[in-house]
């Protein structure tokens, strides 16, 4: 799969996982909402974000801003599966216009940021190498 | 969630995705099948190993037996999200009984694997931390 048809999938994909890894080497997954402009990835914490998870990934971004997201489609068929990774280097934006866009990028992706705009950071990742696999595909 | 509700869900679902990392805190996360046996997870590489991302991932697995793995279940109403995470360290098997109990357990959770058993390395994951989370439930 060449690197447009993986920003394809990392484009329409509703669900992604974020890994982060702390100082110490411990990795941590969380599932997550975004949205994609052109080679960046957008994320927002929630509004009341009272869960550790939210903390614990901002906080790994913090010391270790390298991550690695994937997307991916689970069948019981398994030459149906396909995966999608990508790297990225993150950034925790200030209130400004790329906020902004961020903001405006999630509204149009997801109903329930459009009814409900997340108020927590929001979060820019950079993405780097971007490689993807098909089952039964040359790659 | 308690620990014996997330273990339930680790148990049952499908696919989950494993989180490493290697020297440099590189995350690294892939889509994976295993089995739960007890406290302790199992995933095997594919008769063919051919693909990088087995590779890396045994490979961060020897640099750093530290890894996470988790389950989550996404849906466009948001009112029925939940996730499972569990913290781990890894052993890659040798062949003996436990290797023998593996391979069992995940032939008995995949036809795929009943019908054609993995003859990669298989690796241990001794569960740590257990935590669940579920949209609108106290936690």
């Amino acid at each position: 799969m060449n690197r447009d048809e993986a920003l394809d999938r990392l484009l329409d994909a509703r669900v992604g996982r974020l890994a982060t890894a702390d100082a110490t080497r411990h990795p941590h997954v969380v599932p997550f909402v975004y949205a994609l402009e052109g080679d960046t990835l957008y994320w927002a914490v929630d509004e009341k974000p009272k869960r550790s998870r939210n903390l614990k990934r901002l906080a790994n971004t913090r010391e270790n801003p390298r991550v690695e997201v994937l997307v991916d489609a689970y069948d019981e068929d398994w030459t149906r599966l396909w995966w999608v990774r990508a790297t990225g280097t993150t950034r925790i934006l200030e209130p400004g216009p790329e906020w902004d866009r961020a903001i405006s990028a999630l509204a149009e992706k997801y109903k329930q940021y459009a009814e409900s705009p997340p108020g927590g950071p929001v979060v820019a990742i950079d993405l780097g190498r971007v490689s993807g696999w098909q089952a039964n595909q040359p790659n």
